[in-house]
């Protein structure tokens, strides 16, 4: 059993308490494993992987187990019904169980707020927080930031503009406390029952968000919202949607981002989403390489 | 990324457009994988496949997961809930993230009509179609194109009749295409409400049908159809099914086939399934070095 | 194919039928891989197992498939909803379909009592019974005897109490089976609508019951039941739970065992799951060396 220090050295909880460093040697370690021609470098290949999705990810669940079978680790996938598991008492007892069969490490996502930290204080192998509740997505995070450093060379003095859901958005909380760390400058955009009042963020209208280096489009869910006058997808696009018409009036070099899945024509109009500025595939590309170093960090 | 032309001569979306040479070097591949002794030959094991069922079918992704594990291949598997894939944009997002994650080559089974073909010409890697809707399933007529090239010795001048839902079924185009190419003569016999006009394939009755080389029974569900004098599968059965009675008169060299599942009892009878002329599950062992001629075909 | 006395030797239907001899050269084994170091072990790198899980259950399938991948084998999973596969036929079809495609051994966990002795006496590969109806479950009685032996030296003379939902438990019956074959003694405990009156063993009082070595609570499932005095949870956890004023009154040698899940604060108290006495988690631990001592069996 490792001690707690390494462990939580180990494991990847959320950027909020990581180091600028810490944060940096990951990305660095990702590019290291983007640039690598070799689809397999099996230096995992003893180990066994858990991937415990408590709330289901198809996209984010390939992505890891991409990245753990280019390292070679020996994966074992592991979904639940949200029904049987919205108890966080069965979450740990899973988790716990899958731990003493002998697994090395767990990826994990789950929906309720808190337990992850919890567990992390009751399990002795590291765990990765693959999406936990609307608390943080660090992995998304790494990918996000990888993404924009290959494109602009540094973090710092970018400004990212994120637009949408925010106060559901885990994303854009684990986007936030990273990019700080790194002094680019984070502004929200959002229709007033979709803000985060919580998180100490300056508000600007959309055509002030689409000025900045990064327009980060986040995935609205109508549905959990009361409907009213931005209730139909329809009138969401046109308030606060990247529209043809907006994209077209960006600056050459801003940066078009998106964590997917996309709703099409809603958030972001159809024929933005691959058009020359967009990086949203190039985010997903980015996301095995930035898993491997998360990975490897966590095993090695 | 490779050519389109190159890549076009690795995926496989169908049979229809294949020539014949090209479908006849695919099963001398496959005559070879089913006579090599080894269980594993790792030609491919720096190589990820994604298995994406859109549609759900255990026994085409089992088999298609033991020929590429058989071929070393890295797996992933994906199986999405049909309501959530309903609309074909969201297949080509999801086909479109995995790309990206870096899969050399995705086997895609899905239920819209013509996504494959639209997929095909914007994805960068192979393509191999596990069913699309009523349209082909090329893997599935390869292995009953080799299940009667090893009990007759060729295919032409081969009778073969396929009796059932004809309309619906992606197996009966396959085969009806890829049988053609090589001089055997096809058969239809079908009730008025499951033919495929479209088809330009003579229909004969039951007792016709029996007669010819190959006898193909169809897995017909009945739930799609509207009820009336064959709504019932008792009154199918003794229309069109494969009774015992039907089965004993057939000519002692005739060969039984089923894409499967069967239902027992409705197009086929219990007794019938495994008798000595039954080859359905000859079928199914064929599919998996078929399969792995499609995969070193796609890959290598 | 093998001859049916080597396949018979081979596949684990149950403990009833196996000899002490045969049941400790089993746990001798386990107690050889629970000692190994390495994690890999890869003697059955060239052999496929196929999970076939006809009744859902995460632990039992993962459990399997550590040992499957501890011994590199190549591991492929399948899991069919209930309610397609209630018909044993229709197992049937599906077991006799994977083995047509070449896997050199079949994990089953399925419903239908009676279905897998049948499935044993037409399929040619080994099938181990992953928990059957409410059957038999060995490789759960064995990792339970596993456990009992590292903490008591020898199950001969030991006393066991078996507490709960007997008439359901296939833990109960395969652990009865095999407890008595080593000179075990096993009472059971249980309300009067979960008692099993076809087994010939006593039934204690709860005071009595957990006077024994080993106290082993099952996992109760009220919803079976119909309502009554015993028909809240709360009632139950009063009359029949190992509460922690009960759990205080052990023994200090009592050895407090549950075949998991728990449901937490019904047959058990929350604070005992994980008290110094339990084996819960332990028994979990000997779950993968007992599994990789009978795919070794069955393989090698």
């Amino acid at each position: 059993m490792m001690t707690m220090t390494k462990l939580k050295e180990r494991s990847l909880l959320g950027l909020k308490d990581l180091s600028r460093g810490e944060i940096d040697s990951i990305l660095e370690r990702a590019a290291y494993w983007a640039a690598r021609e070799e689809k397999v470098v099996p230096v995992l290949n003893t180990r066994f992987v858990a991937n415990m999705f408590f709330e289901n990810s198809t996209r984010t669940r390939f992505s890891f187990e991409m990245a753990e079978k280019r390292l070679g680790a020996q994966v074992l996938n592991f979904a639940a019904a949200a029904s049987s598991v919205e108890k966080g008492e069965s979450i740990y007892d899973t988790v716990k169980t899958l731990e003493s069969m002998g697994i090395d490490a767990g990826v994990i996502r789950l929906k309720p707020v808190g337990v992850l930290q919890e567990l992390a204080g009751k399990i002795s192998v590291p765990l990765i927080n693959a999406g936990d509740g609307n608390n943080e997505h660090p992995t998304q995070a790494l990918l996000d930031l990888l993404t924009m450093k290959r494109k602009f060379g540094t973090l710092q003095g970018l400004s990212v503009s994120i637009i949408g859901d925010v106060s559901h958005s885990r994303v854009a909380r684990s986007d936030l406390w990273a990019l700080r760390k790194f002094g680019a400058e984070v502004k929200f955009c959002a229709p007033p029952n979709m803000q985060a009042p919580e998180l100490d963020v300056p508000y600007v209208s959309i055509e002030e968000a689409l000025k900045s280096d990064v327009v980060m489009m986040l995935r609205v869910q109508l549905e959990r919202h009361e409907t009213g006058m931005l209730g139909s997808a329809e009138e969401y696009r046109k308030q606060y949607g990247l529209t043809e018409e907006r994209a077209a009036k960006l600056s050459k070099h801003t940066l078009i981002m998106h964590p997917a899945p996309v709703n099409r024509n809603v958030e972001i109009d159809d024929a933005v989403v691959e058009c020359e500025q967009s990086a949203i595939f190039t985010q997903m590309s980015n996301g095995v390489p930035v898993r491997m170093a998360v990975m490897e960090r966590a095993l090695l």
